[in-house]
């Protein structure tokens, strides 16, 4: 057995997505340790670039020492009791794993079920939210990332609180991706992953509470079932100024990645690289439809970042992704629980999403379409991607 | 704000201790996806080599995406169910977060207390558990991290096993220090951590179950209360062959770092890093000893990677810390719980147990010593550790 020496994929999938190099090479600088005063520095800052990503002034903005899925379990394990009533919606993959875990709060899940592929719809909501008045929570996703839908959060948020309750929102996917104000639009909970639209390694999941969410916290009447991801003592090491007090030991070297990645971000700005995000999708999905490919979404709601694509009448999805995988190197999605077997889903996240990804992918999934007689318009997407991406020329 | 640049420490703490450059550059190789057959055949090595460090053959063997905290609480929530009442042997911080965890699983923690810096009482043990016919589980600490004291873990699971319950052993400081057999003493649950004496970074839990804990978990009564850490779903992912269904993103960079670390153990062989410690502790304690200070646990009991060392009368704990950090770079740990203010924890684990480490250790901690004026022995400590680390010189 040897050192393991990872092929260089380009990641346009469902995420992880690229890493950018300066990540890369942030996660091998020195280890130091989670109480040193040169980290607590680090700490705070990372506090103020995640404010910034999330548009928030939240005191409660820190990453989970886990993957976006332990964010999502530690909101609901800090916002949930047993017994509570928690209105979920679901368009997706992600709405059902919410509904497992308010299920294992011990509370008591009203779905709101949507389509696959269509956005959460608000008035089925306010009707759920009408009909269940003991309800303390509406809980859902921002960028289905099994779908490639974006919700409008704003609006919802707003139903939400009309009926006094609060919102946990999922930005796993959406989190630099596009237009996410957690402050403007009054969420309440909020958790996202590293690996999408931040371009770091995966491995944490960014939060952020509202001051009515710590509130409730704070006074809750049983204790917080996992010790791990209780909010009450994470808070001692990750809140603001004075002593940290040592909750877990917190995973150094990852957070110089993120540290790195946020960093990226606020120097490149929050509305370039949203502005970035919907230019290549518009490059990308000009390509897609001139090989006579179409989407899952309808276009005023799709996700730049998660671009889900019909599979062709008679293409083996398998052999497709294992093609470009083999010979380019380059991966896509396959299709996430009910899609599974008739879409692709391709990214293009954070550092992935730029030219040289988008005429990259549109060549190689034509040369292989083409390889195995799809009955596509073969031989225009790149140059039509490329009228997008370089107009003048 | 600029790109972080932590200084270079030399880490002689509880933990995270010196990682090995090797690891810090496989955490920077490029990131792949999480169902890529290249990631894949890494995860099956990762098995094996952890398999090795554990001296285990059980299956179900893995690291956990999240630190030791989450390990620990992987094994209660899996393990335990709502009523059920389960023994803890508490001897430092660690059991009182192993009591935590049980009472969060809605279950009864009975509780066997032996004071802080002394093994686990195995006749008390024996008499908790007569006392207790009904107990399912009984946990404890191999290697208390806050007391440097190590306890019996074959005796103690054998007594466990003679009244029917399953055994969970904390091994978050002792896998890859000290001699630690898995199957041969009949380990039911284990967790470990990744930044003592396998020397990586921060932020992964080794974990492995032995077939009679895996049988419990697949005929559990209730589900397990953490979606993220419930063994059905992860075992999905990390168990063998087959296909991989994908349950959460594996914290993909970490992942190479823990391979890198593992395979350096091997590469060392267990037995001989098991002397590397021992030897090292030698020279520490032969240079403690010199200066005049003394150990809190005694000689047959200690870890050789964690000297709990008493701080001299009249000096103060802080600022020696402080003095070794600002002037030195070198790391130290406070005391924690009960022994905070009286101890310094001083770590020779996994890469940072060398003759440099101890060398650097005595000569800094002598030096600032002297220069508070404590009551010490001084300019003796380096040159008695010497003597055990080159006697022939």
């Amino acid at each position: 057995m040897k050192s393991f020496h990872p092929p260089q994929r380009t990641l346009m999938g469902p995420g992880p997505s690229d890493v950018n190099p300066r990540i890369l090479e942030a996660l091998s600088r020195p280890t130091i340790g989670h109480l040193d005063p040169a980290f607590i520095t680090m700490m705070d800052e990372m506090k103020e670039l995640l404010q910034y990503a999330f548009q928030t002034k939240n005191t409660i903005t820190m990453p989970v020492s886990a993957p976006g899925s332990a964010g999502m379990e530690t909101c609901f394990v800090n916002l949930v009791e047993p017994g509570d009533k928690i209105i979920v919606c679901q368009n997706g993959v992600f709405g059902a794993r919410m509904k497992e875990n308010v299920e294992r709060c011990g509370a008591e899940a009203i779905m709101v079920e949507d389509t696959w592929g269509t956005v959460v719809d608000a008035n089925k909501l306010e009707d759920t939210l009408k009909a269940n008045r003991d309800a303390t929570i509406v809980a859902f996703v921002h960028a289905e990332t099994s779908t490639g839908v974006c919700s409008d959060v704003k609006t919802l948020v707003e139903i939400t609180h009309r009926y006094d309750c609060l919102a946990i929102v999922d930005a796993v996917t959406s989190l630099g991706g596009i237009p996410l104000h957690v402050d403007e639009w009054q969420i309440d909970a909020i958790y996202s992953g590293t690996q999408k639209c931040l371009s770091c390694m995966p491995g944490l999941s960014p939060v952020s509470f509202s001051e009515a969410a710590v509130d409730k916290i704070k006074t809750r009447k049983h204790k917080v079932q996992s010790w791990f991801m209780d909010l009450n003592l994470v808070m001692g090491y990750w809140g603001s100024g004075g002593k940290r007090a040592y909750h877990h030991t917190a995973p150094i070297n990852a957070l110089y990645g993120l540290h790195e990645g946020l960093l990226i971000l606020r120097e490149e700005g929050l509305e370039q690289a949203w502005a970035r995000h919907s230019l290549h999708y518009q490059a990308l999905r000009t390509g897609i439809e001139a090989m006579g490919l179409s989407y899952v979404v309808e276009e005023s709601a799709r996700l730049p970042q998660l671009n889900a694509i019909r599979i062709p009448e008679g293409i083996n999805d398998a052999a497709v992704r294992q093609q470009l995988l083999e010979q380019y190197h380059l991966e896509i999605g396959a299709g996430l629980g009910e899609m599974a077997g008739k879409v692709w889903r391709i990214g293009l996240m954070g550092y992935a999403s730029n030219p040289r990804n988008v005429l990259f992918c549109l060549g190689a999934l034509d040369n292989v379409l083409t390889s195995m007689d799809a009955a596509i318009d073969t031989g225009r997407a790149v140059a039509a991607a490329s009228n997008i991406l370089f107009p003048g020329e």
